[in-house]
């Protein structure tokens, strides 16, 4: 490989943690047995690409995600039949995106990967976010790095620039570790190594990257596999 | 008290880890043992204000401190007969406040604190210093926050306010813990709790500040002092 990376980038949702059975858990404990909570989860989870859009796009400032999920969660509750729950409740709900579980590898490929590697999540997830997100699965960060540094959504190149310089390092001693193909192409534009991580089932049986469709440095099975590829 | 905090922030340069003799001790080991490494220490020191001075008043952009740290030490090494020192010398002398030594008392009460609180840098120094003297000492940050965030220097209130805002709390759910009454001042300002650690010696014996010039919340004898008191 060419000279290896000094510390990895993730990409969090649908990379490290299972955001669609979460919340659908998180929705049928809310709402009961027979609600569809995979239906609510992709519904929510629909509106977070033109959200950040309009950003990126220029048309909004920058607000941090929390705000985006928030005002998506709004829009899509009538269409379940759920307007009629309190501010509260849906402030209370909003924050089910920091507790998001981990797919069952990543734990410990994370802290393997922690020997050698610096580490940080390069996430359109903002700080608060992400900061209850690595308490709720025990992730230890080096920083939070991320859209809330840049101030700006990825793909923009300026979110893997600034995260690499908060890291001091120049983009080719970092790597995104993403399973997302736009991603990871992304971040090859700004001159990053790339490793895609497979999540077959991400949005469901069947509906995931099982593999990248752009070139990368690395395909990996899941994150243990990743560790193995880059430790051995 | 009042409602207890969520957050503690940190100062770092001083109130947690002792810059002066670990200055001293690296310049000794560069010079040799009859160099005076406190002085260089505090000439290195005191170029520090009047760096992020112009900074603060908008008459430069915003450069992390690692850049300004590395125009200081060009600025003395002449007074101190080592203008000789090679561009990658000098590189890598910079790197010296990456390495800085805590006070023997802090990885501990870090470490009892973080039980409870969330805790963070809140110091004018650059994520990637804080990383790598996170990485030295073992502290285990939830974020680093501070001045690269905020794109400014303490103590502007836009650096205390981001850093509250990262965490996604209101400031009075955050707590400033410094050795230096300015910052606590700034900090106070901005509406966040303020707690004052003692550093009788931070510039030299009997050069530091032995307890708060302004109005805190608490002032401690240590960072051990101020776990008892906000745990006990």
């Amino acid at each position: 490989m060419k000279t290896p990376p000094a510390a990895l980038l993730f990409d969090v949702f649908g990379t490290l943690v299972d955001f669609r059975s979460s919340i659908a858990l998180d929705a049928r404990a809310r709402f009961g047995a027979g609600f569809d909570g995979e239906a609510f989860a992709d519904a929510w989870r629909a509106e977070y690409q033109p959200a950040m859009q309009r950003i990126r796009d220029g048309n909004r400032g920058y607000v941090p995600l929390d705000v985006l999920h928030r005002e998506n969660l709004d829009r899509i509750l009538p269409r379940f039949g759920k307007d009629g729950l309190s501010e509260a409740e849906r402030a209370e709900f909003n924050l089910v995106w920091h507790r998001l579980t981990a797919w069952p590898e990543v734990p410990a490929a994370l802290r393997r990967l922690r020997t050698k590697f610096r580490l940080a999540p390069l996430s359109n997830g903002n700080i608060a976010l992400m900061v209850d997100m690595a308490q709720h699965n025990d992730f230890r960060w080096d920083a939070i790095l991320g859209a809330d540094i840049a101030r700006d959504y990825k793909p923009k190149p300026v979110v893997y620039e600034a995260a690499c310089a908060a890291f001091g390092l120049p983009p080719e001693r970092c790597m995104m570790v993403a399973a997302h193909s736009d991603d990871l192409a992304g971040a090859a534009k700004s001159g990053l190594m790339t490793a895609h991580i497979a999540r077959p089932d991400e949005h469901g049986p069947g509906k995931g990257e099982a593999a990248p469709s752009v070139p990368v440095d690395f395909a990996a099975r899941d994150l243990a596999h990743l560790a193995e590829l880059l430790l051995s």
